[in-house]
């Protein structure tokens, strides 16, 4: 038996979040699972970074698993892939290093969120992005967000995966990009509670929409007890890009490229 | 009551194509009909410009309807907007000219096929692409499409709608462009016969993949009786970019600037 280490692709939109949870729900651990059960996987359930919402996508999840297999890792994925259903892929396999736990032994998380910033429904681009109108204000949001960098308790935004667990988190990039109708923010951090990304992403927009004060976001994680009482942005704009290693070489970098 | 003219966008993935079949198939004629019926349309079919296989987009196709309505174009294109399923959008409504019919008025219309040159599936681009691996010779497969323009008899990419219908269709633009890993081939024809693009844009492919002779179009459209044997170009690549009419100002042009 070898262990091997995954990165997973897929389109959130069919799936009912990544987390195995029945037979009767479709989710992308099921999936993976099922189809390592046809190339001789029998263990009883996959280990993954990040347990992702339905609806959101992935482009890095990080899966690992013990399997028998007589072959290289490009031939195991090769195998995978054609055994698994057209909305999830493997990209990269590789032997997983000693003592590795996709969640465990991860040192960052990148996640993006999509915009299209246009009056006009699009039925071509909107599965993966989130349509706003009116256009929010790209440097009010990029000034918003530049605030995050840091370690800071993030209990506005989301409670711990763990009851009682702490809710402080290292962000150690959060940007914003646009090009044309296209706006993309892309936050990295240790780790993330359930749902901060989606409602930070929400409170930019509120200042770039001017319906939020600037210094929103700073104010709730000032404030012990603050809490973003807004909506979330939906699930269909957020994408997992990439989990970073201590043992990846070039760290992000390395990830992005597995990627592209 | 007044005839309207409508541009419409889809994704085609989970229609059985743009024409109303039966009560059991989900058709993008279908849905607008049903979205029409909920503002107070009493008709029994709305006409468009052209008849779209099932998975195929659309960015610009064109339909037309009588309707009672007592706001603006505006205020029509989202009431209706509200009334349809998430992968089907107007984005443009107007006042019919005289006389007007989607199809029979149409002076061309501008389709493009999608590319993915990738050895990797890609969940979050296939819906819209198809991934082809090697990766084809773009300068092949130009050099091979530039022999497209004019008028020819395209028998051996389709047959004609109608039955005993000629097969002559004039050819106004032909041509790929291609960025990363993306590849792209617009075509633009006073009017199309069933599957001739996904037929030509096949035999592209298999020459710029080298398993085809370059001048296989030409010989094929040079010999009475040849025809393409190969397989078609799967449907998901292929997008209805825009249909022009006569009164259309500027033409061709008018019809992007609706969809940009």
């Amino acid at each position: 038996m070898t262990f091997y280490k995954s990165t997973v692709a897929y389109d959130g939109t069919d799936f009912q979040g990544f987390q195995r949870l029945g037979t009767s729900q479709r989710t992308v651990q099921g999936a993976l699972e099922a189809g390592l059960r046809r190339i001789g996987w029998t263990g009883s359930s996959l280990t993954a970074a990040g347990r992702t919402d339905g609806g959101v996508h992935a482009r890095g999840q990080v899966v690992a698993f013990e399997l028998e297999w007589r072959h290289d890792c490009v031939s195991l994925t090769h195998a995978l892939n054609s055994r698994l259903p057209s909305d999830v892929a493997i990209w990269h396999t590789e032997v997983a290093p000693q003592g590795f736990h996709p969640r465990f032994s991860a040192r960052s998380r990148r996640y993006s969120y999509a915009l299209i910033a246009s009056p006009q429904p699009d039925p071509l681009r909107e599965r993966y992005a989130w349509r706003v109108w009116p256009r929010p204000d790209l440097a009010a949001m990029q000034e918003e967000a530049s605030i995050l960098p840091g370690r800071r308790d993030f209990a506005a935004f989301g409670r711990a995966p763990i009851p009682g667990g702490h809710t402080n988190r290292t962000v150690l990039t959060a940007r914003w990009d646009g090009l044309g109708d296209r706006m993309e923010f892309v936050i990295e951090a240790d780790a993330f509670l359930q749902h901060m990304v989606r409602r930070i992403v929400a409170a930019l927009i509120g200042v770039g929409l001017g319906r939020k004060t600037p210094g929103v976001l700073q104010d709730l994680l000032d404030h012990p007890g603050g809490r973003w009482e807004g909506p979330m942005a939906p699930a269909r704009g957020l994408c997992l890009e990439a989990v970073t290693y201590e043992q990846d070489a070039g760290g992000a970098a390395a990830s992005a490229e597995q990627g592209a």
